[in-house]
C-alpha cells in the first residue's frame, strides 16, 4: 500500500482546509493510505477528503486516548509522546505533503528531510535547502501536490 | 475498526509461532485490525495469520526503514524510537494479546496496564496483579484469547 | 561521574519513602549522581536524600515544564514523552535501584534488563528471570542496595 | 541551576567550532549547565568549552550506550529514541543557542518555539517568524548569544 503523510496546522484557514480536503481525496482515489497527526485542522480535512471516496486513514496521536482522533480517522495510533510523535507522522509516509503550517509542521519537514522522505509544499514553509540538505518540492494545487508525491514514490 | 495488538518475542518457539498465527487469523476473521511490532517471531506469525484471511496488519517499527517490517505487514509505521516504540504497540490496540515473550513483552504489558488496555496472556508473563494494579486475563488457546479480547472491547 | 537511577512509585508508603531517602543519601555520599523520574513519592524521597548530603540530582520528566519536578531536583530534563520517558530513566543510570513500585516501575525494570543495566530490587517486583533473560539482584536494605549497585558498576 | 541548550550540527566548520567552544565556555563561566546532544561537532566543541572552565555538561544521546557521548560530557542521558531525542535537547534548556546547523537543528528550533524556549541564533536558520509564531533572536558573537540567553532566562 502506498502511504502518504499529510501535515499542517490545527489552525487551518479556509483555503488550507479546502486544499487539505482535496489532497486527502486525491490520495485515496489513487489508492494511497493517508497518514496524519489525527487531530483537527489540516489533519481532519485531509482525512475527511480521503473518507469521502472510501480511503483508509491513520492518525498518529500525541496522546493515548483514541477518542482524541478526529471522526474521519479509521485507525488511531496512540503514542503518548506529544510533540515527539511528529517524527512518526513525518517518516511513516513514503512522501509528505505539507499544507500551510506552523512550528509543528516545521519539525515534521525537518524529520522528513533527515530520513529522505520527499516533501511537497503547498503554501507551506520555504526553507534554505542548502541547510536542509534536501529539496522541498513546490506545488501550486492539490492535484499537483498529489501527482508529485506519487511520482516521487514510484521513482 | 476493532484494533488488537499482539505482542511477543522475536525468538518464538514452534508452539508460540503456531499460536501467534492462529491468533492473527482469528482476529482478522472477526474483522479486527492486527497491530504488532512489525518484526519477526510472534509479530510475523500473527501478521501472516491475519493475511491468510485477508486481514489488515500494522507494524509499529523500532526504526525508520519500512523494509524493516516483515512481509505480512500492510502498513509499516516508522517510529525510530527503538524500545520506546513498545508503548505505541501496547496502547494502540483496544486489547493486547501476549504470546510468550521476554523483557520487551514485559514492558508492553506494563504499558497496557498503565493505560487500561486489557491484557490477555497465552503462555506469557505471570505477574503480581496487586503491584500491576490491573488484571491479566489468562487464556489457554488462541480461540479463547481472541474471544476474551473481543469480549473486553465490546463491554 | 557514576550515575545511578532510582525508580519506584509516586504512591510510596512510609517504609518505601524512608528507603528511598536512604538510598539517595548513600548514592550521593559515595559521589554518585542520582537519576530519577523527577516526580513525587520514591523519586522525591530519593532526591531529598541525595540533596541532604549535597549530591547532584537529575529528574527525567514526563512533560515539558521544569516546574513539574520535585523541589530536590537540580537538573530537570524535559521529555514530553509521558510514559515513554521511562526508557530514559531506566537506561541513563549505570545501575538501577527499584524500591517498591507498580506498572511504571515494571516497565523500567524491563528496559533496564533489555539494555543490560543491573537492577537491584528493594521490596520491588519479583520476576521470572528466565523470561527476563537477566538477573534481578535482591537487597534487604538501602545500604545493601547501594553497595550492590556500586559493585556492579565497578566490575 | 541555569540550563542552556546548545544545538548545531556534527559537521561544524572551523568558525562554528570556535563559536561553539566560546559559547560553552561562557555559559559555564556564568554558572550555567550546558545541555547538548552529546555527539561531535558543535555539541563536542561546546562541551569542551564548558569543561575548560570546570562547567557541568549533559549530553542527551540518541542511543543507549553512554560511550556514544563525546569525551567532554559529564552526564550522558540515554534516550534510544534517535531523532526524537531532539525534542529533549530543545526543551530541557531554559534557552537554546543555535550555532549553524542542518535539519536536525531545524527540528530543535521548531520544538523550542513550540514550548516557548527562547532561541538565540548564531549563523543559524533564518525562519519566517510569523509561521514560527515565535521570535528568533540573532546574535553576532558568542558573547552576545550567551548574554541574550541569560537575559531571557532572567526575565
Amino acid at each position: 500500500m502506498i502511504r502518504i503523510s499529510v501535515i499542517g496546522t490545527r489552525a487551518a484557514n479556509a483555503i488550507e482546509a479546502e486544499q487539505a480536503f482535496e489532497v486527502g481525496r486525491l490520495i485515496a482515489e489513487r489508492g494511497g493510505v493517508l497518514i496524519c497527526g489525527g487531530l483537527s485542522g489540516v489533519m481532519e480535512h485531509a482525512a475527511r477528503g480521503a473518507k469521502e471516496v472510501g480511503g483508509l486513514t491513520i492518525g498518529i496521536l500525541p496522546g493515548y486516548d483514541p477518542a482524541q482522533a478526529n471522526r474521519w480517522i479509521d485507525i488511531p495510533i496512540s503514542t503518548g509522546m506529544t510533540w515527539a510523535r511528529n517524527v512518526v507522522v513525518a517518516t511513516s509516509g513514503q512522501a509528505v505533503i505539507a499544507i500551510g503550517g506552523g512550528p509543528g509542521t516545521l519539525s515534521e519537514i525537518a524529520y522528513a528531510a533527515i530520513e529522505g522522505r520527499p516533501v511537497i509544499a503547498l503554501g507551506s514553509w520555504e526553507l534554505d535547502t542548502d541547510r536542509l540538505d534536501s529539496e522541498i518540492i513546490s506545488a501550486s494545487s492539490p492535484q499537483e501536490a498529489v501527482d508529485r508525491a506519487f511520482d516521487r514514490i514510484n521513482i
